[in-house]
């Protein structure tokens, strides 16, 4: 999907929500439980019910790998439902992957050829050949992490260097020559803020996508007023409070529910900011 | 397994190898390709040819994502193989993994538990909370990037703080008291031969896995002369050099004698350090 395309999405349907299908297995309603693939059936109703309210569907993962050959049936099928159904979905693999050119370059034929989504999360550590290889395909992106939502990003990330510059500066600033505004995204967690400032400084032209709103503490409010740009430039994402508002069988309802009243205050974000009327 | 036991095997076998399963489909014998499940099969044979010369074996997650659902069975097939047959190996998901602490809970349950390997590959950037839900494990450890063997390793593990330390010495430095060198080892790729000294200095204890002998150019005498401890605390790492020594009928033979011959160079350095009679 191409930048613009995405960029009108935001626009009209008034939403930048990426709803996260951090399915895990454990927590879904106990009635799906007897079917074959209870996670895609699950995740196949919450599309259904927050479609309208998103611009974007993210899949982590972890949640997919640890039910094994059967989570992989269930990612590929989920996959392939939001393709098909919502081809105006963004579909992010949110894989964290990265490793040596060669192998990097296995994981890319994996998510944007064979799984045919549209981003993919990116670690940065191992450098420019990791994530080169990612680069190379039209109409795909990389989402690079830059600064995470939870407390270990004071470990690296926030680490200065001789110039007073975060590792997370420098990871924004060298790697954004890597590739454009077009084909780069980073990860910035909602937790951080004010520092939305700081990134936006480096970055003020790329797509953000934030986690951590909802049940890690950011505040939507924040990101927006530091974060957001004269076209948006955000995915923010809502995984727990969205898919599990409801454990009983009006799950779906009232995920449903819960991802209108985040786009009911995006819309108000967006209008505060000229983008929409 | 413990790392008592790791040590007993070296001293037993006299090497230090790891084999690397990276088994590209593209590359295996054409004979194979009628299999049911071609890359296993080759697994199979690779692993009975040179488990005798090895105490570890390291499969690239990349290499059977490619393949999807097939690739996951081809996977958790050959991890089972290893454990009922060669029970005395070290089985290693290198995975390069890690996220939010809710997230990389999820992967340890897949790993360790579902799939039972003994050791995971796991990535900084994102600090403590990402990496200490692989450590509440009883014999099963972390291997944490510290200095990978690519390129890129340039762009930020190489980068300078204030006081003169890399990113990489930090990354050594404050992750070893997340656990000890009894549930974590570090990546340190061979192609850095004498920053291994700067390495063993911080973490002088800690086994190191070692890629990037063979392909990648790196020397197994400088990894030798600079990484080895008095118990030795390397474990090396080849893959393509030994799984596609030959394209033929021959493969697995030729990928033995491949293994027989890095062991032989391996026990002349155990045997120079006093480790072996």
């Amino acid at each position: 999907m191409k930048k613009e395309e995405l960029l009108e999405n935001i626009k009209r349907k008034k939403t930048f929500l990426c709803v996260g299908l951090d399915t895990d297995i454990k927590k879904i309603p106990f009635h799906l439980m007897s079917h074959d693939l209870p996670v895609f059936d699950f995740n196949r109703a919450v599309i259904d019910a927050t479609a309208p309210y998103c611009v974007a569907f993210k899949l982590n993962l972890a949640f997919y790998e640890c039910e094994g050959v059967k989570g992989w049936m269930s990612l590929e099928k989920t996959v392939e439902y939001i393709r098909t159904r919502y081809p105006d979905q963004f579909i992010i693999a949110d894989a964290k992957r990265g490793d040596i050119g060669n192998t990097s370059k296995m994981y890319a034929r994996t998510f944007f050829n064979r799984m045919d989504v549209h981003a993919i999360t990116v670690a940065p550590y191992m450098g420019d050949d990791s994530v080169k290889p990612f680069l190379s395909y039209e109409g795909k992106w990389v989402i690079l992490l830059a600064l995470t939502s939870n407390m270990g990003s004071n470990d690296f990330q926030m680490t200065q260097y001789n110039a007073g510059e975060c590792l997370y500066e420098k990871v924004l600033r060298v790697s954004k020559n890597w590739g454009n505004d077009e084909n780069m995204m980073y990860v910035a967690g909602a937790t951080h803020g004010k520092m939305f400032e700081s990134i936006r400084r480096i970055v003020p032209g790329h797509f953000l996508l934030v986690p951590g709103v909802g049940a890690q503490g950011g505040s939507l409010e924040d990101v927006c007023r530091y974060g957001m740009n004269g076209q948006c430039g955000l995915l923010v994402n809502s995984s727990r409070a969205i898919i599990y508002a409801d454990a009983t069988g009006k799950f779906a309802e009232k995920a449903g529910e819960a991802a209108a009243s985040v786009q009911k205050d995006m819309a108000f974000f967006l209008s505060g900011k000229g983008i929409i009327q």
